[in-house]
């Protein structure tokens, strides 16, 4: 299985990239952007067949190596690779 | 509308990041973890009620400032926000 996490700030975490990213899009004539969050997109690929197990695996590796709690929200789906 | 950029590196390019949390991963007794990949998720906010056109503009937006071609692999999905 292939598990993806999307992790980004929390709402009212300084996000400095993402006013980064932000304003270099405005200066590139994107003028309809309002707001620009910057995270991380990490893939990871386990030997399990077992969904329900697979879900159960990204929940602790979110909560024990991938995510920062208190700064992060994050998402994640499993899909067959 | 809200389009969600998922960027990672492309596959032969060099992932040190992906190797390290794939280590760490590993060391924290997850042993079925195969690969690990890094990369980037960004999310951005326009005020375009045409997904058409949003479509368009992601497609822009990645290829002008937001992905590296070279290196760097990417989709992006474009949701009502």
């Amino acid at each position: 299985m292939l598990i993806k996490f999307f992790i980004k700030p929390r709402k009212g975490v300084l996000d400095p990239q993402g006013r980064a990213v932000s304003e270099n899009l405005r200066s590139l004539g994107f003028n309809n952007v309002k707001d620009v969050k910057v995270g991380k997109y990490i893939e990871v690929y386990v030997e399990e067949n077992d969904r329900e197990k697979a879900v159960e695996q990204a929940k602790e590796m979110a909560k024990k190596a991938l995510v920062n709690d208190l700064i992060e929200d994050y998402q994640f789906e499993v899909v067959e690779d």
